[in-house]
This record gives C-alpha cells, structure tokens and sequence, in this order.
C-alpha cells in the first residue's frame, strides 16, 4: 500500500527522542525503582478550582459542539489578558483555541510554510520542532544556540543562516531545554532582521509565567512586531494542567482568519467545558505557577551545586522553566550514552541532549519536577556514574 | 505577508456552508424564536455515568500528559469492540485515538495522500469532507450518489472514476446527509474495485449506531479488504457526546505505525480522564442510542407523511442517521435561496443541500433532533413556504 510522503518525512521524528523515557516507564512497570527525571510533568495536581469548573460546566450541559475559533467566552477572556500584556487592543478575532501549544504550532505552521519554505529555529529545540516544521514540507534551518551567550538566539547568527527561502523565524522564550529568556534588545535586534526580510516570528511561550526571577518580553508585545508575531501557549505548564489540552494561538487578525479553515477543518472545535476552565484560568494570576517557580529554581541551584565542576561536568543555569542542562562532554560519551548507562547502571532517566538536536549532544536534560530528595539522590547517583567514566 | 497554499485550498471550504446556521443562531441570540433543524445535536445529554466517570478520572490525577497514540486502556477497550465486531484479532496497534472524528479524517488522510493523488468520495457528502481531502493537497473526485438507488454508492460509478491517481475510496455508512446505509453487496462490488486498484478505503462509521432497523456492514468487517480499510467513529453521536471531542481510527497496523509520527506531532496526546470515559463507553452498548434512533426514526416518517407530495416536495427515506433530506426543485428554487428565504419568512433553519455538494442542489437537510412538536411546527411552515414558491 501507498502512503503521503508525510510518513517519510516524520519517519524518526517521533517517539524515537523519547526512547530513554519510554525505557525508564518499562522498567518502572516491572516494579523497578527508577528516578526519572525525563519529562517536564508539573509536580503539583492543577487547581482544585479548575477542575471544580470544569465539571461543573460538564454538568452544566457545555459538552455541546463548539466551533472552529473557539469558545466566545475563552476567546474574550484571552483578548483580555493579551489586551493587558501587550498595553493594545487584542481582539476575539485575534485569537484562535487549539487542544494544546503542540497543535497550536502545528497549525500555525500549516498555514505558514509548505514545501521549499525554511523555518529558522534555534538548535538545541524542543523535541518535536523538526517535525512540526517538516509536517507542512517545510525545512527548518538550525541557528546555534550558544552556551556563551546562555543559548540565547543572537541576531548575527540568525543573519547568516536568511536565504530567500526563509519564511518563519521560530522562537521558544522561555526555552526549553535551556531555560533561556530571551532579553528585550534580543528580541529588538531579531526583530529588526524580521522586518527587513519579511519573516514572520513565530513565539512558543508556554513557559511564560514559570520565570526564575527575571522578566518576559515577548515579540507580540512590540508594536513594531505585532503585525508578523504569532505567539502560542497553554495551561499545562502554567495551571499544572497538561491533560487538559488547552491552548491558543495569537496574532494578526488577518492571519488568524486564514487560519480558521485549517482549524475548522483540522478540529472541529474543541471541549466547551475545558474551554470555561481555560477562561477561568487565564483571567487571573495562576494560583499554582509561583510554587513551581520556586520549587524549580531551588532545585536548578541544587544540581549546580552538586554536579558542577563535579568530574568535569558542566551545569548551566536555567532562566525559566522546567529543566537544566549539563553539559558532560568531558565523560567522552554522547548524551545518548551517557543516558542508557546511567539508567541501566544507576536507575536515573535522564534525557540525552541530542534528543533536543546536534548542538547538545554530550549533553543531558535533567528535569527539576521531581522531589528534592530524589532530585539529591539523582546528582549522587550521576556524580558516582561520571566519575566511573573518568576513570576508565 | 505570505501565507501556505493550503489557507487558499481552504478558503470558501469552511464556515461558509454554515451560513444559514450561523444567521439562525444569531437571530435567536437576540431573541428571536427560530426553529433550528440545520446541525445534529444530539437531542438528550450524555449519559450521567459517563459525567461521573470523567469527573471521578479527573479528580483521580488522570489529567497528565498522554501519548501520540492514545491510553493504553481506550485503546484496549477499542480493540475488544473491533475484535467482537470484526471477528478477527485486532490488536491495539491497530487503533489510534483523536479528538473526534473530523480529527481523525483529517490525520489518516494526512498519511495517506498528497499533491496529485485522488479520493473518490460520495456526492453529497458531509460538509467537511472536500476540505479534509484538499488540506494535504489531494483532490475529491465525486461519485454521484443518486436518489434511484437511494443515495448508496454504486460502484460503477466508481469505476468510471477510477483513474492513475486514485488512492482512496472515502465511504460514510451511515451517510450524512441522506441517511443511507451500505449494503453487503455494495461493499463487495466496491471492495473488489478496491483491490483491483489498489486503493484504500477509508470508512466514516460516526452514525453507525443510529441505524432504523436495518443492519450495519462495515468494509472492516470484511476479511478480504481489511488490509486497506481504516474505520474511523467517535462517541459524538452514539453517546450524545460530541463536545468531547473523543474519536479513534482503526486499520491495519503497518499503517498505524505510519500514522503514529503525524498523531504525535499533530497532537501530543489526548486527555486521560476523556479516555477513560470513553473506555467506559465503548465497553457496552450505547444506554442513549436506542431512544434516538426511535425518535429520530420516528420523526424522518413525521416529515414524510406531513411533506411528501405536498406541493411537489420529495422527502426522501433516511435508513439511519440524524437527518432527512427533501428535494425542493419543484419550487424552482436552488437549496440555498430557499433556506435563506425560509428563515427570513417562516423562522425556520435548515441547511442547503449545496452545503454537501453540487448534486443535492435544490434539496434542503433536516435534523431529526429537534422535538416532535417543534418539527411538526416546522413541516406546516415548510409546506406554507413551498405552497407559496408554487403560486408565484
């Protein structure tokens, strides 16, 4: 039988990253006693009032059709919080409501690029980036992160990488798996290139309100930049909610009404009770974000302080977010290595560097989600496994 | 700014066709009472054990991430129904879930065809179809259903069809909007075109629930053609619970393996404590589907006996479904002018035939969901307005 060249494209983009994670979860199953430190799942159940919402909304008949867009009442409460973030007018139909930030970019990226497009993205990148990009045919061309400048994206490097082909610049603030915020004169001389090559710039934002101290700029705040941003988000990081499948899309409303038909045609709406809790969510500050924050931060400085110079390891300081890398080139093994062995060894999951793309390969994400004394317990385990390596 | 091709594919594909539901809908939002039989809401709410079991799921931490291809106990739950149905061994690699049925059109379609390759699909046929068949660049080539063989697809029509590019055979039985219901010969004469082209067959079963009396045959179920029959349903209609947005696919496992990295990238997951629900569901049968298809039954022989041969309207015989159809040439209007004028002077929504493509032109659908006084209401109006179009 025949399939779309699709199939191909995607071939290897998939759950293959996951591998370490997906051998962790077995080896749990079997009763095995494994500290995983893979995924980035939020370590607090989400609000009590959340979920009091959505089932009363259940309850309350909203398990009806819904429509392409979105919930009237979602949308106006996320023209809302947008309106106030960005001090302009963001209207209803500037918004559009996707199950989740993933197929918020795979839309967005649908209606964008399609074959001979080149999306420039920042490498290292979240795991299912490349295929987000290669699902519309489109091509994404890496711009180095650098670990010199904390892996935030540099205009210059975005600048030599533009061929006439370039139709997205794709940008992840704050960043998974670095932890990278990008800063306001980072965004002004990425923006600067957008506009002069008439890019569009594409703004992953999910992690938005877990930041370590600092501020968050984004390109849709920037009124020379709104006509060419489109920013995603959701609940799952923010509201501790990932199972919900509850995201958006922001941008230009010229833009959103060409996307509506792919949306109409790709969904077919979404759940109008997980749409209530959504709205109920994003019209007030998160009331579990904070904790994280704080939890995440303190558990980022944790494994600093235990791993960094420990055997040669190197361990970046995240910004934001839900994880930390480290950099474990001075082992001589890959990430990829370095990962099976030390799960088989010492029954730590952790994900290797090269699952995020080339430029972090001999390096390891570690998740911070996981309890303080398993996170301690974690370090022992790859300090012990790393030194074994150094003495070989 | 430049868009992908696909939003000039789609453009005109969407919301368009909803236009008198849409006015209807607006019209009643300011207080205006209008019958509305355009779309296909159930007419009862979902089953309170299935609130229950979403609830007691969501409460019960089942609102993490979930996987590319669904949970493992759905997928358990939909592989028992398909073994039970089918009579052979189908295993869970066989079964992939999305949010609802357009959803999963959309994605197998997605791995299936590409630029330059064709999907033979019934004409009339359900609204989204030719969008669904042209988002991954594929072309719908129609095969007249015609009112003589009461609107099931004869493959002869097919045939004569059938070119170098023919990929896929697009059925839906029950079918929307007529109502019709495959019969096993038809699915013999057509799976034997099928194999002699080699094409697969994609079988839309949403309503298979909801058959008045007959008996369902679905091309799965047929041995010989399982190998390139991917089904695909959802609980919308067999547990009045479309606002769930809770369908799945079922076919071969080669091809599911194929799908896997496009559901991945597309979706990310579904939400576990819906997957539960719907495990639940689909373990037995419907506790709702019965008493809609008595009443809706019911109401499709309501609408014949009070419209039929009344100023030369033709109300046509649904076998199973939510919906009756009515031929209207005889008042000289297209389908379209004739709902626009019916809801501007009788306070009646229906939808244009055109709506389901060109050959239902001067035919109009009918919901069965509204209740039986509220559709007797409608048929006095309907037969008032046509009785008017004939003295013109």
């Amino acid at each position: 039988m025949r399939y779309a060249a699709i199939t191909e494209r995607l071939q290897g983009l998939g759950g293959a990253k996951w591998e370490v994670h997906a051998m962790a979860k077995a080896m749990a199953q079997t009763g095995q006693e494994v500290i995983a430190l893979t995924i980035g799942e939020p370590d607090v159940p989400p609000p009590d009032e959340l979920l009091d919402k959505a089932n009363a909304a259940m309850r309350g008949g909203r398990v009806g059709y819904s429509n392409g867009r979105g919930e009237p009442g979602l949308l106006a409460a996320l023209a809302a919080r947008y309106t106030k973030r960005t001090g302009r007018s963001i209207g209803p139909n500037q918004v559009m409501c996707f199950p989740g930030t993933q197929t918020s970019l795979y839309a967005v990226l649908t209606a964008l690029v399609g074959p001979g497009d080149e999306v420039l993205v920042g490498d290292p990148m979240y795991a299912t980036y490349e295929a987000v990009i290669r699902a519309p045919g489109a091509a994404p061309v890496s711009v180095p992160l650098r670990p010199e400048f904390g892996f935030r994206m540099q205009a210059e490097d975005v600048a030599a990488r533009i061929t006439p082909a370039s139709r997205v610049l794709f940008l992840n603030t704050p960043h998974n798996p670095t932890g990278a915020v990008l800063t306001r004169e980072d965004l002004v001389a990425l923006g600067r290139l957008a506009r002069e090559h008439d890019l569009w710039i594409l703004s992953d934002e999910v992690y938005e309100e877990l930041i370590f101290g600092g501020s968050f700029t984004s390109p849709l705040d920037m009124a020379d930049l709104a006509e060419r941003t489109i920013a995603v988000s959701s609940i799952s990081k923010s509201h501790a909610a990932p199972g919900f499948r509850s995201g958006w899309a922001v941008g230009p409303g010229e833009f959103m009404a060409r996307l509506l038909p792919v949306a109409e045609t790709m969904l077919f709406g979404n759940q109008p009770f997980i749409a209530d809790m959504t709205a109920l969510a994003v019209s007030k500050p998160s009331p579990v974000a904070p904790g994280m924050v704080e939890r995440f931060a303190h558990r980022a400085r944790m494994i600093r302080e235990a791993l960094h110079g420990v055997n040669a390891l190197h361990v970046h300081e995240p910004s934001a977010g839900m994880f930390t890398v480290i950099d474990i080139r001075a082992t001589g093994l890959s990430g990829e290595d370095f990962a099976r062995k030390l799960l088989m060894e010492e029954r730590v999951a952790v994900m290797p560097g090269e699952s995020f793309g080339p430029s972090l390969n001999g390096w390891l994400r570690l998740s911070l989600t996981r309890p303080d004394d398993e996170t301690a317990e974690a370090c022992r385990r790859i300090a012990a496994f790393a030194a074994r390596q150094m003495e070989m």
